[in-house]
């Protein structure tokens, strides 16, 4: 191809529905983003042009990936660090790197790390020490976390006794009080390799189950010094551990205050609403910093912008293609993001999003939007 | 696959930069489009997960394609009628039909059409007729297109007196009285089977050379009754000309009213713009439209949205990821489109668009961002 109009090519590697949305913003960029999947039916790979069918823990098939590229990035956590590390000395450039990733993969690591850098994370003590002393000693309950893996309320235990203690799983853990938080915010930042960051509104995030059902952007009500505290964090973090991409901080707003959950390196859940709702949408912004270009514009393109998530039902009888008729006709302004995933009880199969000036009228429109998706019903 | 889960498949023959858009959009909708491309290396297969590759004026290679669709849509309207006939009658649902079709394929039928629906056209006559009669009538120059396959300020002769008559080349032609106009609109509307139509804002729509090179919407200072008007000439097309997806209506603007131009059934150039600009692209909406699903909210998302295609320039000799570097450090407001196009002069490789409150400012920086794409300067 002739050396102007070559475009470096980006590989990303896992083929879920954040690589499915970061293709499509590839498209705009001139890109053909390339995946590597497990399956032919991942989400991503279902659109995908450029698709390598391989597990991301295997290094050979890793490096098969990364040679038809010139940044690699990831659409999950999984990719095991030394690999990346094993990649990153053979000359192949990993955004983020391993030694960023490391936190966002290990949660002892992780807490380890913040309490170094001073930023609030709830008290917690590494599951191998004595977790009936700690308890005692912030609190019953209180709440175990596998240190690698968890996702979606999975690889959280609460425990509320001794007797919980003993049932705990035999796998690394982390414990934690449990933290009287209000609400769940996250704040969602983006790094280049450069050093430039740009730093999306603070959301609100509603759990159900453990799983994030709703955004909020921005974060209803939030004080201006929280929303700036979050938005500080995130980039303290950003630059701290030297994430490249788009870096996601959990947060619980409790009364004393902030205090960080989890972290993810990637484009995130609780940034779907800026597909639309932003003038640069999460997933180009990854592009964009991986790639090193000048970060995009990160304002809200409305005063209110709700995302709902779309979870597979049960049993629900009218067709995706129906549902979705009914959608459009009776929420004309809801934007529909679908997944192209087979539907079980609880995967999120697709989100909605809703933008608007009233945060209640458009919170109801997008939950009215995302039930007729999934259950194909109004109420 | 499930059948609950199971959406229609949409067929898109044309591999363009219409093609590559409509697929970015296909994908939110939990589609994958499917692409009949004449080359591995257009705009949309590269992008493309499904993509033939073939001679949209062969049967067999349509007739193949279509095989795996549910509908079949069209990016251009090159496919030849008698071939989208025989497939409807095998049963294939296309659309636009070829009934609807003929009318931006053949532009003395769509004059003649026109002229008996009582559409405001410009004087023409058929150009097997006497040229120099009609010139004399109408007053020199007039205006000579093709009646087939002209695009871009191709198949189009200005005639200045009767020896440029003689110098015409030997294919079916039209002729047109020269309009006085003031400037170039479009009224962008698309239907459904079911017959919703829903029109976006009218625009004002910069050609240079015979090629769109900007589209501002909506267009500044049009005369409430005469973007009324447009909406309404538009509508009454895609109506009476049965068409299903998008129609864009060319129109001149003159001291007397409006007439029409030309007709295009499929997403166009002068809505670009709504891909940030609208609340539902004409992408999503032609998608909407040929699978029969209720349009989507055409209201705008900005006072003033203006795009600006990117144009090949000749010898540039800067790399197109470094003009991208510098377009997104000095205009970070803009959005830009790549099509994955070798550059040559001339070509369309990419358009962008920008997004505020006042025209002459968003003119500006949108001149600006296209420049600096194109030429990898400012002025």
């Amino acid at each position: 191809m002739d050396s102007r109009t070559r475009l470096p090519v980006v590989g990303m590697v896992g083929g879920g529905q954040l690589a499915r949305m970061t293709y499509q913003a590839a498209i705009a960029l001139g890109q053909s983003l390339r995946v590597l999947a497990l399956r032919p039916d991942d989400c991503a790979a279902l659109v995908a042009a450029g698709v390598q069918i391989g597990d991301h823990a295997d290094l050979g098939v890793l490096r098969t990936f990364a040679n038809g590229c010139d940044v690699v990035t990831f659409d999950h956590e999984h990719v095991p660090g030394e690999h990346i590390r094993t990649l990153a000395k053979e000359g192949v450039t990993l955004y983020p790197g391993a030694d960023a990733l490391r936190y966002a993969q290990d949660k002892r690591a992780m807490r380890e790390r913040l309490t170094q850098l001073g930023v609030p994370v709830p008290r917690w003590s590494p599951g191998d020490g004595d977790v009936a002393a700690f308890a005692a000693e912030v609190g019953w309950p209180v709440v175990a976390k596998a240190t690698r893996g968890g996702y979606d309320g999975r690889g959280i235990w609460l425990l509320s006794t001794v007797d919980d203690v003993a049932r705990l799983p035999d796998t690394e853990l982390i414990v934690e009080e449990r933290v009287p938080l209000r609400r769940e915010l996250a704040a969602v930042v983006a790094r280049s390799p450069f050093g430039q960051v740009a730093a999306y509104p603070v959301v609100e995030t509603v759990q159900r189950d453990g799983i994030c059902v709703e955004v909020v952007a921005p974060a209803p009500g939030l004080a201006d010094h929280l929303a700036l505290r979050a938005q500080e964090i995130a980039i303290e973090l950003a630059a701290g551990l030297g994430v490249v991409g788009i870096l996601a901080v959990e947060l619980f707003e409790t009364a004393a205050g902030l205090v960080v959950n989890e972290l993810a390196m990637r484009p995130h859940n609780s940034a779907h609403w800026t597909i639309e709702g932003a003038r640069t949408s999460q997933f180009e912004q990854h592009l964009r910093a991986v790639l090193d270009y000048p970060l995009g514009d990160t304002s809200p393109t409305a005063p209110v912008v709700v995302m709902a998530n779309v979870l597979g039902g049960a049993g629900v009888g009218m067709p995706v293609d129906e549902r979705l008729h009914h959608l459009f006709a009776t929420e004309p302004s809801a934007r529909v993001h679908l997944y192209g995933k087979q539907e079980r009880p609880g995967r999120k199969i697709g989100h909605v999003t809703v933008l608007g000036d009233d945060v209640d009228d458009v919170r109801a429109r997008a939950a009215r939007a995302a039930r007729w998706l999934r259950e194909g019903r109004d109420s």
